[in-house]
């Protein structure tokens, strides 16, 4: 089964969702990364989403549950690298990835995920 | 076109490769990763393969070209995250990977990269 990689640097895991999850895909996601969080106590989890051209109501689910499960294991999730027209369409469709923060580009969100890590 | 989405973080950039590269893919990774090493001024690449279950001998012409395109541009090249099956394969298929510097994962690639930045 196709399976996303998660990448583990320093204190936090990223992932870059390159492809359209789906079902089984999103499950073993959401599956590998709280496993993934609980082995390495990172801190942080970096989502980037700049490979999709379209998200779904679906994938926006899948990314706040994602969010929601690693709060609960004490890491904060970042979304990034949402593409301007994704964004329009999201907000048009009524999704409002209520609990998940967002930033431009894996730059800033790293720092983002930093900044949180300290406080 | 499908495209491989390249993360700037820090003085790095980064590359997932999930899904199987050919030809126009490849070709559109190796135009994009120069664009953004001579925008940005990154002093290194880091190529995660954790997601690929197979890596063909074009695959790994791809990879060995990208880190002889960014050493021209300053920048060296890491890759990171072979599974050992496919690391087994290379070998008895006869490619070398030469000129490539690999690492066992995200994160020890990372501190490689940082220091060779610094020396």
């Amino acid at each position: 089964m196709e399976s996303i990689p998660i990448l583990h640097m320093g204190d936090f895991l990223l992932v870059t969702i390159q492809i359209d999850i789906h079902d089984l895909v999103a499950l073993n996601l959401q599956d590998n990364l709280t496993q993934r969080i609980a082995e390495t106590g990172a801190r942080g989890v970096l989502i980037d989403i700049s490979g999709l051209d379209m998200v779904d109501s679906y994938i926006a689910r899948v990314i706040g549950n994602i969010a929601l499960m690693s709060r609960v294991l004490d890491a904060e999730t970042v979304l990034v690298g949402m593409q301007p027209y994704v964004a329009i369409t999201l907000v048009e469709m009524g999704v409002t990835l209520a609990g998940v923060r967002t930033a431009l580009n894996a730059d800033k969100g790293m720092t983002m995920l930093r900044n949180m890590a300290i406080n």
